[in-house]
């Protein structure tokens, strides 16, 4: 492990319904289940902040997080919880078949769950009154409610997916949460206490709580 | 590495329009590229094939691929593509700097290219009659072409995303591989080159005709 703090970058502001979903939210949790010291840099226009286009020598595609980790630069917040994970038995077990588990649900997170709730998301928040999001929200809605009763099949009646906490938590609770602005999970009771389980984890608690407080207030 | 050969699970047919995208391609890719043995098992209503409702036992969502590593039962494309090139030089370079960029771009692929790439594929090979995808597809063709502008970028005068070819370049060049239905890679010669550097590799080659000629005649 590196003697110098991991530098996490974050957003200086979002508007308030991207509050507590910003993927920098994911890091800061790994960092916090792994008692990693970190700092955070904030992107943005105040006088503070890094810039937006000098912010994109370090994350290309301009998204939110990035890490800088001794002399290492990463980003995707996959790439990252993953890099944390492989030192620390804290998010990562030792034995190599559960190991290859929780990558496999890191994976399902991000590629199986991720894309059609993030599809919801943009259909609700950004698009809600566009007459092609009210003619394609149901096929997507089908599509997360099968995949959620698959997700509840398999956690089945264990606390976190491969049975201990992990990485794999960390990334399928956090793509779980952008559906906070609907009721869905109420109809999966098996997911909606498995969300609330890994959200009342302390260090959830103080990575969310940093993340809210690092914002700084709308200037205009 | 194991002495029984990997078997990689795969459908016994699809579709035209879907021979040569089944995700089974990047495995048996990865698997060529490793030179590990495999054979492979087919899932399908024929009588030698593996019947969809034994196969959630492997694959819960009932998506292809998943393989067995001896007793590793895995999931999850980019999991399988991460677990095989773990072990293989072929597809992961030694240094701890290098390993974490190819699971960069690894997750680049999946979590920031792939998402909008398969919205229009969904739209183009699925919805194309319908009025939503109509009035949708201006704005997916406009993310995917932002976010192919920096991967141009990033990928600049390299051969592969990380100098060298790795893991990260099988899961790339199969996504862009998805917008083969479409002329968008003219627009960015910068990948369509890349695009066939990886499809000219001979473990490309010899995967490909795998999956295409694993599929049986269509019986009705």
């Amino acid at each position: 492990m590196p003697t110098t703090p991991v530098t996490c970058y974050a957003f200086e502001n979002v508007p308030p319904f991207a509050r507590g979903l910003v993927r920098d939210l994911r890091v800061r949790w790994a960092l916090e289940e792994t008692g990693s010291e970190y700092e955070t840099r904030l992107v943005g226009q105040g006088p503070q902040a890094l810039a937006g286009a000098e912010y994109r020598h370090i994350q290309p595609f301009g998204q939110i997080p990035a890490i800088q980790d001794g002399e290492l630069t990463l980003f995707e917040s996959g790439a990252i919880v993953l890099h944390l994970a492989e030192d620390s038995e804290a998010l990562m077990p030792r034995d190599p078949i559960a190991r290859a588990h929780v990558k496999q649900w890191m994976f399902a997170a991000l590629n199986t769950i991720e894309p059609s709730i993030q599809n919801l998301a943009e259909i609700d928040l950004f698009n809600a009154d566009k007459a092609w999001a009210r003619e394609r929200r149901p096929a997507v809605l089908e599509r997360i409610d099968g995949r959620l009763k698959v997700l509840a099949g398999q956690l089945g009646g264990r606390d976190y997916l491969v049975g201990r906490f992990s990485a794999a938590d960390v990334l399928m609770s956090s793509v779980l949460r952008i559906l906070r602005h609907t009721e869905i999970l109420g109809d999966h009771p098996i997911l909606a206490a498995y969300q609330q389980r890994c959200e009342a984890r302390p260090a959830f608690e103080r990575a969310l709580a940093a993340h809210l407080s690092d914002f700084v207030p709308w200037t205009q």
